[in-house]
């Protein structure tokens, strides 16, 4: 039954109903934590023994000593491993340090202060750059670009990935666009896996700036959940037929395979891209943790390595995911207080409550000691216009406290909505 | 007995010898490398059980659990081991990746795209940046500097350091100054230790600059060779004495005390200085390889463990620098073809040939097989106007290829001065 079926008083009978579960919650006194995309303590537990693998191991295939300093490509066994998985070419895909969030950030610094292949000048020479940003998306993102003052443009998703009519009329329209966030598989917080169509769009739309980018942020390429193995289009081939073979930038990290501190994070890109980004970062680095690396080599040893790997990754995660729509399908379901799509991988719910609720929601858990990632985080600026979405990251807590917790989530947007829906009436 | 001294004829007869035993050198087809600072596979070999040190262990003192994301600042039981011999209170400095390096590298970055303690503007909008460049130095300094446009301008090395009285003029007459290199402990490559007047005039000197910053690597802190401990003024405390106390960035590492590609970097500076850096590296960072620092806190233990390792090192490396001092001495002492000082710590021997044969000494030793720096490589753009520098590296051969390695290159700088001198007189 919708809101706009039911009398206000019946409305106040669920207000109240709504009233009551939420001051049981804060009677029990949580303290539970649904914030950030961790990995749990069981699923770390997972790549323990990648630590201690080494064993007086540290010579790479070709016999490089990997305890000196030098090749900054990274271990070329390892870049072989992960090259299909993240859909480039080995020789084009750099293994780098710890944090594929480094790699992003420090490839727009290298844009910012040196001339890409095929722009016009630094970008900290142009007079202004956008990027446009797939909302909900990865704060993060939005963070770098935040504080190199690059302005950001929302574009909403949908099932398919981001609204591409948008994304098409915005770049060609505007030269000071030159790039777009794109997390394509199991994205941040939607769990959207983009269609071929939206793929092989971004790769062909014509964009008035010569250096436009696409920053392919593949964080979950390999983290599915259910027996699905949803594939998404290889971005970089489809550029390259395109005609627009230096448009992408992809990423990627090893954080939520084996270590979420110690992994090993990936840059691919057409061959020029790649000189280019390899050329500016020879005068900053002495070559990445070559040892880290052989480490995941030995640990993980091929592509079925990692794809057993993950499995053991979904035995944990998948039962919070059920236990996250169990919650909001009991109480909220059938109502127009919220909206779901249960992702089939990654590490996000994103869960879109009534339109001015979304922040009522975030404080009136906080109040009953459930942490969530603050309203606004999925949008530019950490501002919603709707404050409508809540991303839940359910990996931390161990199962019986993702359930707990996000019972009183359900009960916090049913109190904000119906108190929501009687504002609106009065 | 010097040159001057000589007839062309006596001239003659030394160049002629010296061609004899340069074809000798050729005809034994040598293949050794004497070009870049790298620790040797012995000495790779004694931290090798840092390497499966863990055993289980993935905690911090505090409880954290340093596989996940997180601890942007480094594992402070890590910091406290280095803080004193880095000479920077261990809350004022962080623990990052593999590379100092990388730091340096990035604290431009930050500079040049955010604003600074003290700076009225970002670098990246100053009209004119200049960094001293103390010659001879470091080519990874310079190449920095070049890459981002920033003019360099050589200050002459002194037996206490850099020539201060012309530090002093250049820094309060142009306030485009805004940088100086410095490495203040053995350094690369002359082996120098400033002096505590040298530390002090750094600290107190008036700048024109607002902004400007000592880069302070102190990459050789622990790095003795024989049994002298030459300890360096501590530069943050006289900068902070000195009413200037964001004037100096410290950077060091363990990439010459456990692995070249596997150590921790060091970044420690003032209050101001350091909540400035970690605030823009915010943006960038999941934080570091924490496992990696908790293996050397295993490792090491504490300062005492520091020192006992370092002995060890010394033990394999002093005798290489012996080896240099004792082949350059056999045929270079008393002739003035050549000067250079053994040092008591750090990398490198610099040694001082006749002017305008640097280059020259270079390219012989190559036609015989053994590699040198480029002569230049201690200049800024790669240019030593002199061409007398030329940097040695012999940590990398085993120590009897040292010795025959640098008894070619004094057969080179004979060969080459001897030349030098019957050209001049043509």
């Amino acid at each position: 039954m919708t809101a706009a079926e039911l009398t206000t008083e019946e409305i106040v009978v669920l207000r109240d109903a709504a009233r009551r579960d939420y001051d049981d919650l804060v009677a029990k006194k949580l303290s539970l934590d649904l914030t950030r995309g961790k990995p749990s303590s069981a699923q770390l537990d997972l790549s323990e023994p990648m630590l201690d693998i080494l064993q007086g191991d540290h010579t790479a295939a070709d016999g490089t000593d990997l305890r000196n300093y030098g090749g900054p490509a990274g271990l070329p066994e390892l870049r072989d491993i992960f090259g299909p998985l993240f859909q480039v070419p080995s020789a084009q895909l750099l293994a780098a340090g710890n944090s594929s969030l480094e790699l992003m950030h420090d490839t727009i610094v290298q844009a910012l202060l040196g001339v890409m292949p095929g722009a016009e000048r630094r970008w900290a020479d142009e007079e202004r750059l956008v990027f446009l940003c797939p909302v909900p998306g990865y704060d993060r993102h939005f963070s770098i670009c935040e504080r190199f003052g690059i302005e950001m443009v929302p574009v909403a998703m949908t099932p398919d990935g981001p609204d591409m009519d948008e994304v098409e009329r915005l770049v060609a329209a505007d030269p000071a666009v030159k790039g777009i966030w794109c997390v394509p598989k199991y994205s941040n917080p939607d769990g959207t896996v983009y269609s071929d169509e939206t793929v092989a769009r971004l790769a062909a739309m014509p964009t008035a700036a010569p250096d436009f980018r696409i920053f392919w942020d593949n964080a979950y390429a390999v983290h599915h959940l259910t027996e699905e193995r949803p594939e998404i289009a290889d971005i970089l081939t489809r550029c390259s037929e395109s005609g627009h073979p230096d448009r992408v930038f992809v990423f990627g990290s090893t954080s939520k395979v084996t270590m979420a501190g110690g992994g090993v994070a990936f840059f691919g890109s057409s061959p020029a891209n790649v000189a280019w980004f390899a050329a500016a970062s020879a005068k900053r680095t002495i070559g990445p943790d070559k040892l880290n690396q052989l480490r995941h080599v030995k640990f993980l040893k091929d592509g079925a390595g990692v794809e057993a790997h993950m499995r053991a990754h979904a035995e944990i995660v998948w039962p919070k995911f059920e236990a996250v729509d169990k919650a909001l399908t009991e109480q909220l379901e059938g109502s127009d207080l919220a909206s779901w799509a249960l992702p089939k991988g990654g590490y996000f719910v994103a869960l879109q409550v009534l339109p001015g609720t979304a922040s009522e929601v975030v404080r009136l858990a906080k109040e009953a000691g459930i942490a969530l990632t603050p309203a606004g985080a999925t949008h530019p600026y950490g501002k919603d216009p709707e404050d409508s979405w809540i991303r839940l990251a359910p990996t931390v807590p161990v199962l019986a406290d993702v359930a707990t917790a996000m019972a009183g989530v359900a009960t916090c947007v049913r109190l904000a909505g119906f108190d929501k829906l009687l504002a609106d009436r009065a």
